[in-house]
């Protein structure tokens, strides 16, 4: 199914685009004064090949939650056992990514891949679980080669099958305790960056654990890197909904969807998914800059600019959430905004 | 109406205020990691005087329209003819801020308090019409004192009425081709800049305009500074819609219903605002920054932060529009999301 996929994956339509481009020129507002929602608008057309491109609308929320072996190595202070008690939470409606996805009309779907617990089954929990979370990275990979390819396809498939029932934008999401941690070392390894550079304090970790966290990242670098090939790094030091994420943007693009990105989590997906197809990342909006250095890092990498910064740092795809109306918002104005001829009004004279 | 108005804007509601900061800091994410979402939701609270504060539902969209003596000094190659085009445009529903206000869900209402031509009759158009533009600002005042109060007191009474017909967030718009022109002599008056750092391309001027801009703002300056009080300088070199605006923002205060700003026309105003009532500035929110330098420097002597920064320059209300689901989804997360003991989440040990 992987192979399939990564088959399937064509750049966005250049003409589509082209014509989006000229079709903004000729609508009633000064050119450009968009800004960078024009450039959004511009890239939906490519990614659906029309001009206008249909609205993102269903949206769905996928939230792709694991556990990670190194959280015993104390890179944060929270325990483990938030993961699977945060499921519980968005299963139940009760955490900022339902208050979110509820505000801008998109639906929440969680997918376990790796909750180092037994989860109960639940209308909106998918359960895809492919270990009791991953080993810790400084003793070696953090998943076996089947495992990473096995969460990719969890992801494709999750991107695959709410496509198939109608959605027509796709906006990631994570959970997962210490997840911050495996992200700065995907980063570290998919862009060459240094452990100081793409490691943040996540959700909160005082100064000694953050230097902590650092010279984890360092140590899982040395123990694991190089490794041959993408799939081998993320199967190395990404996570599992690392791994589920990666697969949700490359099923995303070859289904010529838009996938909202959202934060470090996201970002460091989107390096494996680009390392894996280059051409999905054209397939991708960047839905917020999250206050984790390793997130502009990423984003700086994959040259994507993102639509909301507003050091957000809580993950669970709530930044991209917020994008939703922004690039809903900008296509809307391809459907509905008149022309300088249509509406009778004179054009600046050029 | 005016000095009643003033004497009704009481400051936020900091008990209000604190209720909603520790509230924020009981619910299942980690503390502060809604970043400046956080802050809105904790300021609409002060406003409201409640915690949780109500949504910002219905919200209506108020676009003041008038146009500018000092348009005849070349400051803009848009003939002045299109802000009556653009209202025409607006009640047809066809411009880029009916767009984005049928996407967010706020109704639009265009006020003419000053357009140079008579406009017919329309259900969503309030004909409050106090001149046929104002003077040229390098010849002298662009209003007189009544102008000015009976603009002020258009706004107040558009904010009253839409909060009387159950309006719960104003967003201010506006039109007017060369209000970019007043919008720079205001913030310099009020801020203190200099006219080459308040002063920005507008909707797109060329080098030669654009020096020529810079020129024509330094002279209004000069012919028309210093005036002894904020209502003097507001009638000395703003537009008609300037002061619509700032007392749409004063009625907004003293309804104690936010007013949400977009870009650079609504922050010279809200100086105006400020300089007459300094507590009306605890009711806004700062929806976009634009790409007009004037605009930044507006906000840094406020000390607001704005929510989308997307280089748009295109005004009408656009901006804010945008920030609107932010907003919402700020105060939603107050309603609806779990504590740490409801949900059964653990909470970061501290």
């Amino acid at each position: 199914m992987l192979d399939q996929t990564l088959a399937m994956i064509q750049p966005v339509d250049a003409v589509a685009m082209a014509e989006a481009r000229a079709h903004q020129d000729r609508l009633t507002k000064p050119k450009g004064s968009l800004g960078a929602l024009e450039d959004v608008a511009v890239r939906l057309a490519g990614i659906a090949a029309a001009c206008p491109p249909p609205l993102p609308e269903p949206a769905a929320l996928a939230i792709f939650a694991a556990d990670h072996g190194v959280h015993a190595r104390g890179v944060t202070p929270w325990p483990r056992e938030v993961t699977a008690q945060m499921v519980a939470n968005f299963l139940a409606g009760g955490a900022v990514a339902n208050a979110f996805a509820a505000h801008v009309g998109a639906s929440v779907t969680v997918v376990d891949v790796g909750v180092a617990a037994d989860l109960p089954a639940a209308p909106a929990l998918r359960s895809r679980k492919i270990a009791y979370g991953t080993a810790d990275i400084t003793q070696g990979p953090a998943m076996t080669r089947e495992q990473a390819v096995a969460a990719l396809e969890a992801g494709i498939e999750t991107a695959g099958d709410l496509v198939e029932s109608g959605v027509r934008c796709l906006i990631t999401g994570d959970m997962g305790i210490a997840n911050t941690t495996a992200s700065a070392a995907l980063i570290c390894a998919f862009t060459g960056r240094d452990a100081a550079d793409a490691t943040g304090r996540g959700t909160g970790v005082d100064d000694v654990t953050y230097e902590r966290k650092i010279a984890v990242v360092r140590e899982a670098l040395a123990v694991n890197l190089p490794r041959d090939t993408p799939l081998d790094v993320l199967a190395a030091v990404g996570g599992l909904e690392h791994a589920a994420l990666a697969g949700f943007i490359l099923g995303g693009a070859a289904a010529r969807v838009p996938v909202i990105l959202d934060g470090v989590i996201a970002g460091a997906a989107a390096l494996a998914a680009a390392a894996l197809a280059p051409d999905a990342i054209g397939y991708c909006v960047a839905g917020h800059r999250s206050a984790e250095p390793g997130h502009a890092a990423a984003l700086a990498f994959l040259g994507m600019r993102p639509l909301v910064d507003l050091e957000l740092r809580l993950g669970e795809g709530t930044g991209a959430l917020l994008a939703l109306p922004l690039v809903g918002a900008a296509v809307r104005v391809m459907h509905e905004v008149a022309t300088f001829d249509s509406a009778g009004v004179t054009d600046k004279p050029s």
